[in-house]
């Protein structure tokens, strides 16, 4: 089969959802082409917005019969440049954002069911109005969509608890390459018919079909919550103190966020607003968060009695317990700006790195020295979600250096803390997925068996390569 | 490649494993060879018995070269036939109970990594030890093991707070059709590098590679616990039981169990030192059981008032709250005692469905007045863990009726009760899996594209069909 010229092509992707729904102009185009940082900058022959799942099918069925590349995008919000085309000007757009209805909630099966486009922040709050969480939170909420948080497991803030987006899915629809669509829209806890078909999409970045609904488990709604912020000297002692409360206060650990001096310092000096809740500054802290659905539980007072008991030990050497709702936020700020406040310290290398728990603090005494020993005056700023062993292991230039040459040795810190991270049995992407930012480099490090086996997935499943190609692994 | 002779091939076999680890003889093979109910009863060339992912790596890498069909197999508890051979004695039956070392426990980690011929039980006291819990809980949890448990993604009594075993995984090691070895025994819980591969071969009994090794996750040690048992009027209200203590103790529910009169009454006739804790009859109970890792929750106390409020809106008729260990071991004996007391009552024909939690009132509803309008005398004992909607839907035949002629009746029942599951948006195999019993019925139910989706990995993955054929998908 040929590929359709293009006005044949975007003639017939207006037959399907409506002249209003296909763009070809470039400045139409030109804010689903950039991914936010401006790492990557794609070019389209189109952007088509399908507003049902017949016309996903639809779309991709044409896509298939003219050998035409799909890039699937929801809230254009990824980090590794996933949901960004390449420069060839091929591919068309497959943005979700129009597909944003709820479909249903069920309070007594706690489930929402939704389409791929509804965003995060959509998704909590028509579950806060049914008395009820939807546990999956991060930075990006307010615009990234549940589509694309499934489609690259999304992690966040809430794992240690409730686990990543994979494990916050009961049933799936998907199109296929060939404009199949998978109907998957189940809302059962138990299910052992047969292969777990919702798996495979979850986490492979739109390369393996396109995910147009979900259906969710929803929780308990939190009623009470303890949060504390926490000098300690050392991650060691951190690890100890997480094991410590988890044996006092058992599976309410919500959030147990790491963070370095330096960390708190860029935070309190660029972000309005702050200010270090502690009088006697620390190397280290932690956000701890316990929360529960019953009223019932005294979380503060178990949270207290805990940190009691690790400051007797010499686990911690101060920490605040919030009084109100304000003052939690107030905590929460110094951890959720720290990534933002790093920009205004000059280049900033990111690395999303995650290790067992076990690991953690070798992995950061390990990455300190290699990156102190490689450039004298560089500024790291370790930081994250500890209860996870996911640390954003982020590295500011040094004060004096030009911004630039610290930014072109990107891939050569990479490589430093990366291969740390491997030698500890971790991961060189814990959250942010590989998309195209770390294609190669996952390429070079996995065994052969595990590159053949998702190529041979990635055959059977897209074998025209036109379902996001490039993207996570190249066939 | 033809066919190795059997000589040929035992003598390679031996050369493998060693000459103690091969067995041929009929007697020494029969107790692999039939399920424990006696529904199948295959014939193999050979049983071996490896003792570590080197030797099953190369028995599969032997089979492959040579076109032998392998069946893999754990601890033979399976429910459908999944780990019995077919009856051509040309199968060799790998059983992996020789694979029984625990590799590692990372306390700080919260993780546990151990060979696939783990039992249960030997899982959960090495947790026990490590002041942990592995939360998997069934039936037999004595003598199934690990390798078995993933690869049906087995359920369980926990599954409403812990999920399914497939959620308790962090990394697998894993032997393919060709011998190949794929190492993912990673203790990560982020990790977004390429397709989450594990997911694959569990739940998919052995059809798609042989589970050898497994990273399993841990959790806080059970420091309280409170059970009680509860009549009701229907399981309508039951449901709303649900939700309403979940309203009052949040996620602290760790099971919740329906059973109907009829299977209390099967249960204290048969069963020694079993006796109805309630003294008014009722047509439905509830085993609810609340369990925390914190010593400080005072769950007895929440458990009470969440059952008193729910008499004051007439949800619960009657309640009993155990006030020792041992007393809410007898309440749990009630409901585990459920399937084997129907076993003195004649033929039992048996359903192993899910539906949306929501829904199950429905289904028992129109379930029972199917069966009974079927069959006058018919005696429903619908039982089992509504918190997930996973009811196993048994019939006990008519008192008067053969038995022989009841259970000539399977299929027919079958065929009522999966009509009814699937109509309510349901599965005919919550927790029991696939295997030989229900693969022809899956095929016609479900649609062309997810058996074509499931088709095709199969032959992706074993391209051969080698692995378990037969099984799960015809291919």
């Amino acid at each position: 089969m040929t590929q359709m010229d293009k006005p044949a092509l975007i003639a017939q992707l207006s037959a399907i959802v409506g002249d209003k729904a296909v763009f070809t102009d470039e400045d139409d185009m030109a804010p689903f082409l950039v991914e936010r940082r401006g790492l990557y900058v794609g070019r389209a022959a189109a952007l088509v917005k399908p507003a049902t799942t017949l016309e996903v099918s639809a779309i991709m069925a044409l896509a298939y019969e003219n050998d035409t590349i799909v890039v699937p995008q929801g809230g254009n919000t990824g980090l590794v440049g996933g949901q960004i085309p390449d420069t060839s000007g091929k591919a068309i757009i497959l943005n979700l954002s129009r597909m944003n209805q709820v479909r249903d909630v069920d309070t007594n099966n706690n489930t929402l069911s939704v389409d791929a486009g509804v965003t995060l922040a959509a998704a909590q709050e028509v579950a806060q109005k049914a008395n009820r969480l939807f546990p999956l939170s991060l930075a990006s909420e307010g615009s990234c969509q549940i589509g694309g948080n499934l489609s690259t497991n999304a992690g966040g803030i809430a794992v240690l608890h409730y686990g990543n987006a994979r494990d916050l899915v009961l049933g799936l629809e998907v199109v296929l390459a060939d404009g199949r669509i998978w109907e998957g829209m189940r809302g059962l806890r138990k299910d052992n018919t047969g292969y777990d078909l919702k798996q495979l999409f979850m986490g492979s970045e739109g390369t393996l079909g396109i995910i147009t609904g979900a259906v969710l488990k929803l929780f308990p709604a939190p009623k009470s919550r303890a949060t504390a912020f926490v000098s300690l000297s050392d991650p060691v002692d951190a690890v100890t103190l997480l094991r410590s409360i988890e044996d006092e206060c058992g599976g309410a650990i919500t959030s147990f966020e790491l963070m370095p001096r330096i960390g708190i310092e860029m935070v309190t000096a660029h972000v309005a607003d702050t200010h270090d809740p502690l009088e006697v500054p620390s190397p280290w802290y932690v956000l701890v968060e316990l929360s529960s659905g019953t009223a019932r539980d005294d979380l503060t007072s178990q949270l207290e009695n805990a940190l009691a008991d690790a400051m007797e030990k010499d686990l911690v050497s101060d920490a605040v317990l919030a009084q109100s709702q304000t003052q939690a936020a107030a905590l929460w700020k110094l951890r959720e700006a720290m990534s933002d406040a790093q920009r205004h310290e000059g280049g900033s290398i990111k690395h999303d790195v995650s290790v067992p728990v076990s690991k953690v603090p070798k992995f950061i005494e390990r990455a300190l020295a290699a990156v102190h020993a490689d450039l004298p005056g560089i500024r790291p700023v370790p930081f994250g979600h500890l209860g996870d062993g996911n640390i954003h292991f982020n590295l500011s230039q040094p004060v004096t250096m030009e911004t630039s040459a610290f930014l072109d040795q990107w891939a050569h810190f990479n490589k430093i803390v990366h291969t740390i991270a491997l030698e500890l049995g971790g991961s060189i992407s814990a959250e942010h997925g590989i998309g195209q930012l770390k294609r190669d480099e996952m390429a070079a490090l996995k065994s052969d068996v595990e590159i053949e086996l998702m190529r041979s997935l990635k055959r059977t499943l897209d074998p025209k390569g036109i379902l996001n190609p490039q993207k996570v692994i190249s066939v």
